[in-house]
């Protein structure tokens, strides 16, 4: 599917339903999800103290709520090794690493637009 | 900048305050922004009242919060025609133009990937 292609689908009421965008914007809704995403791409694992650290600003409660939806959506993967004290790293599957041009695009858009947009 | 340049720029500590993707994600964040400017992407024009149409889980307060800020950040432009009555539309500027490549791979992902994940 081209650009253009694409771009008509969306337009079409009759696809509305069934917009991929539309759906996969529904998937990535939610304050901290893509926030969580990006740290994923940046750390091959990385434990959930670790990714406390990067998010400060989120709380425990919203980043275990938000990780297991990460996970029911299978874009996370959960490993818990059964270690004393236990531990447990997070990282992304495949569908979740596919999602890399999403921030890659992000990043080219911020580095052109984001001093004209603030 | 090609796309391991970038992951690497992400990965860097040091950039982490100045992250493109980082602020971007800040800027789109909320739970209707991306969705109403998808909604612009598809319209080349559109009125307050189509927007709501076309989004009808959102609130006419929460509409026209989102509206301002898009605004405030130079993502959306409001244009009102002295009519009777009064007419007001709102499409992309040419920085909210520029996230199409964004949109067209959350695209390409949905249609890869949303069988999988839900």
């Amino acid at each position: 599917m081209d650009i253009k292609e694409c771009l008509l689908n969306c337009k079409s009421e009759e696809s509305i339903e069934n917009c991929s965008v539309k759906r996969t914007l529904e998937l990535l809704n939610g304050k901290w999800k893509t926030r969580i995403l990006f740290e994923l791409v940046k750390h091959d694992t990385i434990r959930f103290g670790e990714l406390k650290k990067a998010v400060p600003e989120i709380t425990n409660t919203m980043l275990t709520a938000s990780l297991r939806e990460l996970e029911d959506n299978k874009l996370v993967n959960r490993i818990q090794y059964n270690e004393i004290p236990p531990r447990v790293e997070y990282s992304l599957t495949e569908s979740g690493k596919a999602l890399f041009p999403v921030f890659y695009e992000l990043a080219k858009w911020g580095h052109t637009y984001l001093s004209d947009v603030k």
